[in-house]
């Protein structure tokens, strides 16, 4: 398998299950900064130029909860989700599903303000609705650990572990939600980061790449 | 089961799923003009106050492709998906996931531009730079269409083919991208919207709604 990834973005989810399954694989990076993404070798591979992208003995997976399907359901011994008992795969799918359609595209308002409108006053404005949305996102899952269980589904740790513990992280970012307003997350955190294959991704990524110290 | 819905909105993907799967369930109309989303009766059902909601005899799933990879792996005799093999699942999980956080999150620029920015100013513009995104967005689908194949997926139609058909459906409101770019994803909505499912659910969700004829 491959995986195209850029360092520190969404593509840490699945570069991290990589390492928690621990089947040979490659990290290949896609260096945004010089706009790889949009060649037209790496749009063979995805069409829609963005990380993550799996690819696989039998063809492409792009889109994280699709890739964390594909992995959980081909090296399941691994326990990265439920995946025998249709009910219990789809509440962990929706719950990646979640994070996919609030927080993740909020926060490309910050990186790709571009692609929601034009002119500077307004990309401005999209920036600082940022935290006020985050908070908002985050308060739905908050609630849900509010229990006190160790891990998004309870006692059983899962993808949707890495999931969060890449979004709360960006909240290290200070551009974009308020760390103190979700304590079980934050305690949360710490327990993903904690784990070995949470380290070798980071690793992997952190070459010549400070903002990687928001993962810590 | 019981799947809650708004009429004409997103929640009509799961709906056509449900008719072809022909097992009793019941449709229940959540009124956001009149903001039941946001009661507390309803965040118990969907705690981030929105459609769609299936209820299941094992408890909620949310999200469109989580719901729609747990009705094709429950009922698998209709064909909702390739629920048996890993990979094509996931490559239709990834369609899914395209059009959830493209064209999905967009649209709502228009239908809900308080959720991205503060300013009458700044709202306008959100939704004036719509149609342009949703051309850009539309004609990654157009291109593996392009090969003059009947569904999404080439000769086998599956839930994608819903999925797009109410999304490109939603080009005939005037305000989100020209159908005329995109005369491959056209052809292919009418041959959606052939389908006896497809006409039950919307005759189910019709009443009352002027702008259901967008999807004709």
């Amino acid at each position: 398998m491959k995986l195209f990834y850029y360092p520190g973005a969404c593509s840490l989810v699945p570069h991290i299950a990589l390492e928690e399954i621990g089947a040979p694989y490659e990290a290949l990076k896609v260096d945004f900064a010089k706009g790889e993404q949009l060649t037209p070798e790496y749009r063979l591979i995805n069409p829609a130029a963005r990380v993550p992208a799996l690819v696989t003995g039998r063809g492409v997976v792009t889109e994280i909860p699709a890739i964390l399907g594909y992995l959980a359901r081909t090296f399941p011994q691994t326990g990265l989700m439920a995946v025998d008992d249709p009910f219990e795969f789809a509440e962990m799918q929706s719950f990646h599903m979640y994070i996919a359609t609030t927080l993740h595209v909020l926060f490309r308002q910050i990186s790709r303000p571009e692609t929601y409108v034009d002119g500077e006053l307004c990309r401005a404005a999209l920036k600082a609705k940022v935290p006020e949305m985050s908070d908002h996102y985050f308060r739905v899952i908050e609630e849900r650990m509010a229990d006190g269980r160790p891990w998004v589904h309870g006692d059983r740790w899962s993808a949707s572990d890495i999931y969060l513990y890449v979004f709360s992280s960006y909240l290290n970012m200070g551009d974009r939600g308020d760390p103190a307003k979700v304590p079980f997350i934050w305690a949360h955190r710490q327990r993903v980061r904690a784990r070995p294959a949470v380290a070798r991704a980071l690793a992997s990524e952190s070459a010549g790449m400070v903002a990687m110290q928001i993962f810590d």
